[in-house]
């Protein structure tokens, strides 16, 4: 009976790691519709970016019930009981990225009204940045890699750089033309929802490491890193320095 | 015994409590003082409320052990378990609020520099409005007032509107003179935080309803009731239309 029950267990484990694969998978899609929606100005991907957040809030919601549900069925403890909350802590990231995408969807038209051309190639490269970490962090918890999730970790700061650059950049725009002002605050505003989403790459990638290592990165050697590099624990917000 | 572990687990319920009460107080305290500062034009009171955020961090990092380890030896089910996983929600909302607050505070230097002193009574009365909304919605949760919770939840459309027209507003003033764009561009972003702070306390207060009702408040009669008001279950990003 007890082989039975902790098979029972394991499936449950892959279906939930499945659900969140699924879920990584549509946030990763909703980012690049909405970044091609504005760089294509095509308004009717915009809107059909925005409608399917839907789905992503839903794939959270049904990761969460289910974690719940093993909980309260299976009464798991240690490293199973990690196993369940970090998934809905990364569902919650996911969560967050989807909302942040149809955010920047969402300001499309006012990006694409009006924007100085130049300014788009930062903002580009920058969502490309964005989608790759997303992309090799949900890489890194299907393969429980510590050192993938280790390299996402790091290469935020990357996304923070370009993210510094963009905001100078735009606010010279700004000041050039006051009929620049709007867009590009709309496009500032998108280009903090990438920072934004590289934030929560880096979140996922602290809960694999708490997944694999069984202690928080934080705490880890990485702290004694950044005291080394002079690199906060958390990326400082980079436009403060512009 | 079984009565033993019954008032075991309510005391343990009840620490819990308190210890949300106390990081939502310390949640407060910082967006308070992070808008003095820039009110008071006080830069080492920002430097203090950045430095402060440290602890609301900490305090969430305690609820989620707490919160584990509770699930792990007291194997909680049904209303019990609901009971931990919202407080370790709201937690993370209260951690998020700190974060906001910080950002703010960090941005005191930039907005200080050279803004219009007319942009400041929206931006205080936006902040104003977001931290009674934190106060108000604490209290629903330490009573357990799904009324309570409600209100707070409708009001978030106050501190919507006061952010769309501050939008408005702040892109006049860049475009009436750029040396306006700077600090204009930052007031912006610290009133952006606020808007979220305001959408972490209806978080908040879903999830007070969620606890006392044990259904989700988008499924249940409020649904109907946007329908109705025409008022979208999440609000909408509201300088879209700005």
């Amino acid at each position: 009976v007890n082989g039975h029950i902790v098979k029972a267990f394991s499936e449950e484990l892959a279906t939930l790691g499945h659900k969140i694969a699924a879920m990584g998978g549509l946030a990763e899609r909703e980012l690049a519709d909405a970044v091609t929606s504005i760089e294509r100005r095509d308004l009717a991907l915009a809107g059909r970016t925005v409608a399917a957040d839907l789905e992503i809030d839903e794939a959270g919601r049904d990761i969460e019930a289910q974690a719940i549900l093993m909980i309260a069925r299976r009464q798991p403890v240690a490293s199973d009981l990690r196993e369940i909350i970090v998934a809905v802590k990364i569902a919650t990231d996911l969560e967050r990225v989807g909302d942040l995408a149809k955010n920047i969807a969402r300001r499309a038209e006012r990006i694409i009204e009006n924007h100085p051309q130049r300014a788009m190639s930062g903002f580009v490269r920058m969502a490309r940045a964005a989608m790759q970490q997303i992309k090799d962090v949900l890489d890194a918890y299907s393969s429980r890699d510590t050192q993938k999730a280790l390299a996402v970790w790091r290469a935020d700061e990357e996304i923070d750089s370009i993210y510094n650059s963009l905001f100078r950049e735009l606010l010279t725009y700004m000041m050039e033309d006051p009929r620049n002002i709007g867009s590009c605050t709309h496009l500032l505003f998108g280009a903090k929802n990438i920072e934004r989403i590289g934030d929560h790459a880096t979140n996922i990638a602290e809960n694999i490491y708490y997944l694999v290592e069984g202690e928080p990165l934080s705490e880890s050697r990485l702290r004694l890193d950044d005291t080394e590099t002079g690199r906060p624990a958390r990326p400082v917000d980079a436009d403060r320095s512009a």
